[in-house]
């Protein structure tokens, strides 16, 4: 295990992170790997932790990964999820945080439909000299680090699947296409891809990607970022190494930002015949849920020469046992 | 443990199921029964192993048990209900299920309110050759074969306790009341319970239980089996050896199939007076839930002396640990 | 572990709990405390057993109290929530209690919105000699056990925290404020505070506190309590040495019972101001989730010179490993 350098207690943005950071999650990601190919997929780092997932915002797919992750370090796991939940009764969302903190949690896993909250309740657990640490899956338009970790994990598996380590992706270029103004997914990624070297390109309709989106990470950053905009699809695509689609939410079309969904795929959806302006050997991803024949076609999302969707899934549970493990073994 | 002589992966339905493989269940279950009356009701059978309870449709007493199935065969158990999912973000079902394999899930228990998605999955899960076995949980009107596995080993043991097995079905005769037009858990039975040798009696009301019925289980298997058919209750009911009764759907009112649940209970209602019919000894079974005073009295299912239910609960856990099991350690 | 005293099945009431009662559980929780304190903050205990958390009403806070609890006796947990559940296909309570019963659940843990259901419950289990032992989670405006008790061991420690007892209670002056009528955590603890010898001091607007109220408790009971009523808050709070607010449940507006929150807060609500007129050192008890603003400002509840809320949260998760312990470990 590397954690030797390691010092981040919370984890809730990726703008401060940096290249060892990243590193040292994709060099723990690939010890938990080999966990999971084992018959016996356990390991008893966390067992009598107690990893607490609070999810205001509802979620399947991230709430189930970050579940297994914890289990199989053998943490306790509590679900809390709005609906039957005190807040409904009027209790505030800081209230709810420090009744699990009393309760005994040592892990926070927050994701709120609000950007911040999880700053909000790691800095009034700060404030308490609680110790407990909390990684953000989730706030608003914010941030995802998690995903973007995942991504970025499964983009080095891809470029070397015995050694993998961040070097190989300075220079390489990554096109990020979609609904990048709404997305915490396209935030998180700006700054990790971006960090670690790569050349990343945005794509999307001008109501998706106002002009001085870049600007906001390249100007605030000590680290040199390559961030560039597109309003078409093809100049970021043209010799792209990787593709990245982002989720379109349905609701952008009631908001008039988007004419229609037909209209949206047949300027930023991906097929095979618009994916032959990459390098050769480029490969894809999506956060997930795909919208079929929206973000992609259904024949690009089921081609395995072409798809890392699936990857990126298993790199999840790895890569959140891996932030888990590092903040849980954190001294206090 | 009994499984030299398994070879099944997936279980989706039992119309192809021999004697040999009823028979299988059945010994392993009484394996399972034995841990389970101990204190420590537990094995390590499927540590570090991944049982995904993927729930389309709601159902607390299924995913219960096979939760604590799960649990005491030490897998971890990931829940999934429909409600807070992706699917609700336009996610098809087969990518639903594709991003538990790509969790890492190694048995997917499924129900869903339409036939034939477990067995879409484990076909899609096949051509991907993941390994991940398929468990049918209930699909539509189809199939729901741990129910009818369970109230298989239940008959075993009420026949004899001390060494259950198949033999003793041969020749019984079994009756199934009600809504077997609509039921999957009657089509489960009737494949079993046919194939051990019972005399299967079928009893409803013609719109319940079209005329060509039966002919579908008799017709197109390669076993021989006795399946009778009745649109009254008592030649059913007569020197019956168990009695069957169907949950009744209240919308089967709405649907004009039924007069008033008062009318069905004095057609094909169960009571004490009725049940002297039987042969003596006779004992009732119902998967529950109950609607008391509907498909029985309520004087009845709380007779000690002549109801299974209770044991129908208490098999549906050693059932479903023996199917988990049987599904689990196969070599991949 | 001292339980050779403990002779309870169930936990249904506190009404004839004993002194030797209280102090078995206080002395109970302080093991378990101390396991708490640990790294690895659980013990094999309830290893294989089944803790059912059958909760009707719906509740985040204390049902993860008691899940965590479960879970660090290293129990498997099986939730039901009402909703998704066979009660909406008109299973009955009872039937549905049986249910677990029959899949092998050694606790049941059971929150209903009507007084009762829990006694009636155990009442059946044990007319079915089935041994399992039912816990009240809160039923109506009845009780509410474990509440009462955390709240007992939060007063023990703040009165002796290296040695934890009830002895220190003798005497003790503690005001109980807010809507004692519709309270169960009021009803529970008026049991125990006055069993251990403090002197119980309510305070309510007469809508919320019927004049022969503590009559019920003082009369009926074979142990002498010492409870005063009062309509004003200024006397409860009178050199008080600990002061206990309720939650302040919005439908009691509509009910016409007060004229509205803001009248309530300045007539019953507690702040620094008022606080002044209790014991120096005085502290502040609520069950939680709290109306901030309502029942107490949000400076008294943050003022940790004062607010005994978080040892409350804390307290509860010792003290329900405390009571199943207690249960589960009691010879069949």
């Amino acid at each position: 295990m590397a954690d030797a350098q390691w010092t981040r207690h919370h984890v809730l943005s990726l703008a401060e992170f940096t290249p060892a950071d990243y590193d040292t999650v994709v060099q723990t990601a690939v010890s938990f790997r080999e966990v999971l190919s084992r018959r016996t997929k356990k390991v008893p780092t966390l067992q009598g932790q107690v990893v607490t997932n609070l999810f205001f915002e509802p979620s399947t797919r991230t709430r189930s990964s970050f579940e297994l992750a914890a289990k199989r370090l053998s943490a306790d796991v509590l679900n809390f999820a709005t609906g039957s939940s005190s807040l409904t009764k009027g209790e505030t969302i800081l209230d709810t945080a420090k009744t699990y903190l009393a309760m005994g949690a040592d892990i926070m896993v927050i994701r709120h439909r609000e950007a911040g909250v999880p700053h909000t309740i790691a800095t009034e657990l700060d404030r308490l000299a609680s110790g407990v640490a909390v990684l953000n899956a989730g706030d608003g338009q914010h941030e995802h680090p998690s995903q973007a970790l995942l991504d970025l994990f499964t983009l080095c598996l891809s470029l070397d699947a015995k050694n993998p380590g961040i070097e190989p992706l300075q220079g390489k270029k990554i096109a990020i296409v979609g609904d990048i103004l709404h997305s915490r997914v396209a935030r998180s990624n700006l700054w990790s891809l971006s960090a670690c070297g790569a050349e990343v390109h945005l794509a999307a309709p001008p109501t998706l990607l106002p002009a001085d989106f870049a600007a906001a990470f390249t100007t605030a950053s000590s680290l040199p970022r390559t961030i560039v905009q597109h309003w078409q699809l093809a100049p970021a695509l043209e010799r792209a190494d990787f593709v990245m689609t982002l989720r379109l939410q349905q609701e952008r079309m009631s908001q008039h930002r988007l004419p229609s969904l037909r209209e949206y795929h047949q300027q930023f959806g991906l097929t095979h015949a618009r994916i032959r302006q990459c390098q050769p050997g480029v490969k894809l991803l999506h956060p997930g849920p795909v919208n079929r024949g929206v973000e992609l076609s259904s024949e690009l999302m089921d081609d395995p020469a072409l798809s890392l969707i699936p990857q990126q899934v298993t790199s999840g549970v790895a890569v959140r046992m891996a932030l888990l493990y590092l903040m849980g073994s954190r001294p206090r």
